[in-house]
């Protein structure tokens, strides 16, 4: 049994976070994994009744449980996971790309992962305003950087893949902090011999996400960085529907959609919980290589390949190309779990 | 009789400015438009001759010329242009992408300029190890943020286009740095009210740049994301072969192309020019609109349109499908001035 904290945020949250309970209700009931859910409220609606974006109460509920999902939250997003990033030591990002049959991407033979500093970089928060001016600290830290250089090359490893590390940067520029970086990133790559370790400066990298996306495999980069080659990514693989996130640390990790709270489209019924799912089967996995219990892990990989060939046979929600509704699309998927 | 000073650069560098000292030769013989072109040296080669990637003497000659266009330098880039650009006060990088007939850009109504304020940001190259730890500062003043919105929303004005100014940045993440930049640009945006303003976060901005690139106009951004996305947006509209830059001041201003010095193909005569000479015409209309001298703004034009028409008729070199040389090309666009 795995207790898991659900964050329903805001917007399309609500309604995701439906999608996710029916789909993991299902699963303890049909496929014998059994999970107890907790309702945590954070973000705008949070602020509004208690006056705080993360009150106390989700935190420690969060903590005692063996996982969290986090749906998306609205203009408050950074007040509750910025800072559960950085509470929990989630230090890893992770945010896979890959092509899917029927999305349109870029290209179909793009399978890579962007494994994203969580912890420092800009987001940590330290700004002060002087006069006219203002200047905000972009801290790196060496251990921080050799940490999230290990979770790449073990990523890469682990890996079916082409088993290369781009480590990315702009340390041209910024000589001292990415050059802090970057150095650690080559001092860890002596450890792992068998993968391939180049660096590439952001801007290149920017370009070439539309230029040789398949070129990629595992990319590392900080935290700022990586924020924005990731939504690139996304949309490389053609578009935020499909874009799970894992934020993980030693001991606890948290999944979310890379996309936002879609206050646009909130309450129609209409939002694709296809990158939420996908979200849950990260966590799958990484309960199941935690807890020793293979049995997650092949729902997982069941999760997944009910939702590709759903997708693939034409059921689908409206922002790629289908008409299905995001009830449902939930029920197709629990009908063929 | 204008006077160009001229650095030659490194790696293809040399090859493009022998390329534009041979349009803008015969621009002078036979359009009648004087220039007198000085070459300078700057960059990787310049330091290891003078132990400095920007002799004494290159600056002084920069400033005694009416304008500079700067080919790609080497690894040694960021000494040479980042400080040319504060040192001169270039405080707008200009940087258009536009889709042209037979170019692979994603799709054929793109037709954006980026506005990167130019001076401050990251690039103010302050930075300090303190142990295991590095930290550098990010600076944003107002008084360089009302600067660059007043050239944004110049420019969305005097744009044959849909009127649109976008202020890409992370406030919400950068509360006090990107919180001063977007206020200074919503401030500047109630000047012109017949110009829309919108706000956008920078990752949001690298997705859209993929995912509706042709709902972009005038993008204002700080330094660093300037960087990023407008190699990304150079790359949306087809690649780096059509993609020049402006550094643009108050009293001066240096042209150079977006790509760097691309080591891996320098000396075979094989570059690409036309994104140096694209600066060239991004000079000509700089020097024409400061000396209210038509005949440049003319030229300018009738050099765009060469390019343009040998591009669509197949005339052009191997990075963009084609197989002319270096200087097959410009001998094309020279017969054809
Ligand atoms: C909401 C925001 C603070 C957050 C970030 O910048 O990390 C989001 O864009 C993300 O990528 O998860
Ligand atoms: C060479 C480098 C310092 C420079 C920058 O980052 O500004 C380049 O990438 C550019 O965009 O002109």
């Amino acid at each position: 049994m795995y207790n898991i904290s659900l964050i329903t945020g805001d917007g399309i949250g609500p309604e995701l976070s439906e999608s996710a309970i029916s789909v993991l209700n299902t699963i303890h009931d049909k496929l014998d994994l059994k999970f107890e859910i907790t309702t945590l409220s954070a973000g705008d609606q949070a602020l509004s009744e208690t006056g705080k974006a993360l009150p106390d109460e989700t935190v420690e509920s969060i903590k005692q449980s063996d996982a969290c999902m986090k749906a998306p939250v609205g203009e408050s997003a950074a007040d509750v996971i910025v800072v559960l990033r950085r509470m929990l030591d989630l230090y890893a990002n992770i945010r896979p790309a890959k092509s899917y049959p029927h999305m349109p991407a870029l290209r179909d033979d793009i399978d890579m992962v962007i494994v994203r500093e969580n912890t420092e970089d800009l987001y940590i928060g330290k700004e002060f305003s002087l006069g006219d001016s203002s200047v905000a600290l972009r801290i790196i830290s060496e251990a921080a950087s050799k940490r999230i250089a290990k979770y790449a090359f073990e990523t890469a490893k682990q890996r079916d893949s082409m088993r290369k590390v781009t480590c990315v940067h702009k340390s041209n520029v910024m000589r001292i902090t990415d050059g802090m970086f970057a150095k650690a990133c080559a001092d860890v790559s002596k450890d792992y011999p068998d993968i391939t370790f180049e660096e590439m400066y952001v801007d290149a990298c920017a370009m070439n996400l539309i230029r040789q996306p398949e070129q990629f495999d595992v990319v590392v980069t900080t935290n700022l960085f990586g924020d924005i080659l990731s939504d690139e990514s996304s949309q490389v693989v053609g578009g935020l529907g499909m874009a799970p996130a894992a934020n993980i640390g030693d001991n606890f990790a948290l999944f979310e959609p890379v996309h936002g709270a879609a206050f646009d489209i909130a309450g129609q019924n209409i939002a694709n919980p296809s990158s939420f799912l996908l979200s849950m089967k990260m966590m799958l996995d990484w309960l199941g290589n935690k807890h020793n219990d293979s049995k997650c892990i092949e729902v997982g990989q069941k999760l997944e390949s009910t939702i590709f060939n759903l997708v693939k046979t034409g059921v689908k929600t409206k922002d790629i190309g289908g008409d299905k509704s995001t009830s449902e699309f939930t029920k197709q998927i629990t009908d063929n779990l």
